[in-house]
């Protein structure tokens, strides 16, 4: 090792998941120091999975020095400061909420919890120790920059948004198991899973919501989670707009899109057109006015500095690799992080509001949670 | 004139209203002869509006062989065998009504009605003669292949159905006057003006609506329409979707779009690319599966022996005069004409169910009239 | 007739060639009067064609009042004004020169001529009368604009012209027939056919072209006119550039496209999106710099008063309507015509040095003519 | 680490070159264990490089054990098995020379020489130890898919290959510096640089150059080496086209995109949309023919199995993952490798027929080397 690393403090990670998440947070683990300059040492100590075939894959492809198969042994161990969560969401609250109290860093997969009031009791218990949620598409380059040329006020007042998350899994015999297909693991189907992206994006960039009307529906005979998530919703800020995310879109392996329609201008995002951003402006001149593909991968894009270089473009792994950077980052500074699992509350209560809403076809307001 | 045309049928037509769709309905007249083998030679007898100067220069520019600014004058005129209606939607039903109680043949632009009621009324008056309602966009060649595709079993079991129609009129000051933003001229705003639209397509394409939840939305003070409308719905076929329109659609200048998601296949249309079709084969081997982007201008696709050569597009005004040669040879053949009155009534149900929803917040179901 | 056409000159005109041309040519006299305003009021007195059945048909589809098989007779009759050639290119300067000489007014389909020297002999029997040469892409509004662009210096010093000419005829057996494809009646084959109209584009846009290389290309055993051709230019502005064209370029169907890469920005056009211009602006801030997807159909754009309205887009036939239009404004007011007979003996220098290249092999230089 | 790598191979790299490319190496290196299944264990034992605080910086971002001013005492080392070549062109040839001589398994960045006769002196040295050469996109999965289709017959007789490499460095004079600017280290200019990358992709998916005329130029006063290269070309399969790279290329960041039109498809891909392929079948119905755009991130296409899952898109630095992955895989099974040294021999003879057709303005006819 080159000197200067010599000086940074270990961290030492015990992963608790070994399937497709596992596998992209253990890339982050390896890459991130290869790309921020950050003041920990991660160490990939242990990983743990029930799999133990598996098990040993993952260790052997990505270097965990030990496998584990009780993620309970881990919380104890005094050599593992950082718990990272990546197995079924059922399992999130139980892990987090003891990796926290024995003091250890958190890093939880996405959607944070099965119920927004498990949530609450995560935020909670997280609080104190730092911690992030995955919600990786924030620290993509494209989005990262929507949200500057909003707070730039290039969009104006807001008047649409429009946000989906695509895919086709349902409709391929060969993927529809697993535990996203039930309710005891996952909680919910489509709308924790994939909506939970879109409703965070959304907060992100067009702030809260304030009232929902909502349809969950199950396509599939006997299956006890929703296949597809549909609203109308009303943003506080006036606007008013429609989110959807489905398992049945066929036709798109991933899409994960967003439209905002201001007084302004227009952006427009596709997860499958990632490195770009369509930006319209309408205060140009008439003759002008276009859309702009934008290919964010200039040197004033956010985290351009961070990777290649410009016309060079990222994939699907980089915002995880950010999304670890930023927190490492913040964890030296003492800059408040997010997505924290307050902001993680948030994507629940609008989870909330939908499953009620499905349920009783009303209209649903949001409310605020009494001050933490 | 070329001895052929001498065995055709004059027909006289008297078009009341001078602005764009005028202008529009004008071409359609003048151009259905060059490209249509038909029975029928017109003859632009008469033109009615309000305004003697813009009527004058209308006149002199399509060659209309008559001005008229009463159109009362035109129903009892025996020289007058076609009323075209392209005036504000308050004065299709009078115009409508007494056009075909004088058995006239009738031409309406859409939407048919400004309520459910009132369409009703035109319906049942227009039933007994030749008559269209100006639904252009089913013979856009790319709606009419998806609608053959859907047809031949392509897309499969429809999941999800998905239509906008954007445009950003609104959010222009000095667009956003006119009749088409007062209640007494023209019934409704967005959801008649461009919903009428996407719902007429969605009833093509994807069959009856069943129910609905929706939202209208005045984003401009004072105004007394909608500047959007949205809804969710479940259409008969088990499918569901949202359809949405708006006139703050910034950065959108004229989009009209849907995508069908089903168990075979997606199909994806644009307006702003007007002269194609996405067709995405879920049936296919799995690395040949994507959207094919179909330019519909081959010699297998509609409409296309009617107008220029394979790969040589069309324009915004191709779909009119295709309406009006599939409606002059259906007089000829005597098939029924789509879309009639009756089909008309269909889009004012669900404009009507809209309405009541975004009064009440809640869903309602649609019902079917009793058998005319 | 509204009154203001009373006081019009009508124009008798007599178009020879009754194909797909004569198709839309027939449309753009039609038509024009219903766009422009403009001072003639256009007859269609007789079309002239050697296929009787073809001929009759052509007729009674446009209205043309005659038909006749001898088109040397038009030359001699005071009731036609106007000599339209839409016939194979071998047959265009003797029709040309006979009806200038009888004091005609010419219009005639591209290629000019069959040989630069021919060009020269029409080009000097047209310059006393009013004529046009039928180059209809320079009045897509995409491409006037980009003209545009480029004077107001928005693309700077230019580096790099690009354009190709693809479609896939030659691949098609049942399409590689015809005159097209033989050289007694062609003079060349995709060389004057295709990349005619992408050199006429270049020298509008980009400018003469002082040197070339090229390749002419058979892949048919047997034909006696190229299937493909190619050349690399310099240009007089001293930027190089590659332009092509060929019958096999298999997968698209009409693609006439072409990149100018400046130093302050680039255009980009592509046939199949008609309607749109690609405008990079490379002064602006970095992370703003994108292709700019210009929609040309707004009100500060080229021929957008002449046609529907924004966002409305048009389609294959509008340039020649344009063509016309412009032709006869000119003839009113005096002002220079382009493209005339001297610009397309321009395109026919380039032809001219291409063949002489792909037979040598080696770099021509092209000179200019002799002041005329 | 996990058991499995105790029994891997480890393999000591010395990596010559710390900037841009080097750190693309870092990072092959770092991650090819993590996506192939190896036998080896790569160690960054040194980095060697001329400016002593950025070789520090690239050390400890990456983790080198050591750097080393002096490329000569790397050859000698007993501990270095590896060298990897990531300097200026003109530094390639002796480095790789002495590592071959010495026994080094040998990297080594594109182009791979500074002339054709170099390129033959290093590939006789390379030949006998196991080496690669750094054209990556090769193993883009849509360029390697490209291959499978050609090979498969699906495009048939090869008509046309048009392939371009834009980037708009030069016009960016913070840019316009550097080795790559100057014939001493960089040999040539766009030509070695951009255009190499055009020539490796074109010879790999069409196969041998016969013949080609070509242009060298320079926008910038006062260079020595060509900012832009272009040539029209035939190949020996019969097929014709254009082959260029510019850095004066405005509007392209880093476009690198090919064409290849065939009797029976058209393929087409462009590196600013690097995971997808658009696949035109001809053979198709003719309704159903398309452009499809394949995201090439399927269960069945090339090395999807190597990285994420479908759906989720791959960045720049993949194919460089890719390419070291199948060199150490093929280093274990014995099988041939490209590209090897003789490949990117085939590459410099294209380069020097370049060169000297461009000094000529003649066609240059390609000869084969005397069998090695």
């Amino acid at each position: 090792m080159a000197k200067q690393s010599v000086s940074k403090k270990k961290l030492n990670i015990a992963m608790i998941g070994s399937g497709f998440m596992g596998k992209v947070h253990s890339n982050a683990f390896r890459q991130v120091g290869h790309f921020y300059d950050v003041d920990y040492d991660l160490q990939l100590r242990v990983v743990c999975g029930r799999d133990r075939v598996k098990l040993e894959a993952a260790a052997a492809q990505w270097g965990w020095e030990e496998t584990e198969t009780d993620w309970r042994k881990l919380i104890d161990r005094k050599d593992v400061e950082v718990i990272d969560i990546a197995v079924p969401n059922a399992l999130h609250a139980p892990i987090a909420i003891a990796a926290a109290e024995a003091g250890k860093i958190v890093l939880c997969e996405k959607p944070l919890a099965t119920s927004l009031e498990e949530a609450r009791r995560m935020a909670k218990a997280l609080r104190p120790v730092p911690h992030l949620v995955w919600f990786n598409y924030r620290r993509l380059p494209a989005i990262a920059y929507a949200k500057q040329l909003i707070e730039e006020g290039r969009t104006g007042q807001p008047y649409h948004y429009r946000a989906l998350y695509l895919n086709q899994s349902g409709n391929d015999p060969s993927k529809a198991s697993g535990w996203r297909y039930q309710r005891s693991a996952s909680g919910t189907g489509a709308a924790g899973d994939l909506l939970s992206h879109v409703i965070d994006t959304a907060l992100y960039l067009n702030g809260p919501i304030s009232e929902l009307t909502a349809v969950l529906h199950v396509f599939a005979a006997g299956r006890d989670v929703d296949d597809a998530a549909m609203a109308m919703v009303r943003f506080s800020n006036g606007s008013i707009g429609t989110i959807e995310a489905t398992r049945y879109g066929v036709g798109n392996p991933n899409l994960n899109s967003f439209e905002l329609n201001g007084s302004k201008g227009m952006l427009q995002f596709s997860l499958d057109d990632m490195n770009r951003l369509n930006f319209y402006d309408a205060t140009e001149r008439a003759n002008f006015r276009a859309r702009r593909n934008i290919l964010v991968t200039g040197p004033d894009h956010p985290y351009w500095k961070t990777f290649w270089k410009p016309g060079h473009t990222i994939g699907y792994e980089h915002p995880f690799i950010a999304t670890l950077g930023d927190f490492l980052q913040s964890m030296s500074s003492g800059e408040k992080f997010h997505v924290n699992a307050d902001d993680a509350v948030e994507v629940e209560r609008v989870l909330d509001a939908l499953a009620r809403s499905a349920a009783s076809g009303q209209w649903v307001k949001l409310t605020t949670d009494a001050k933490a």
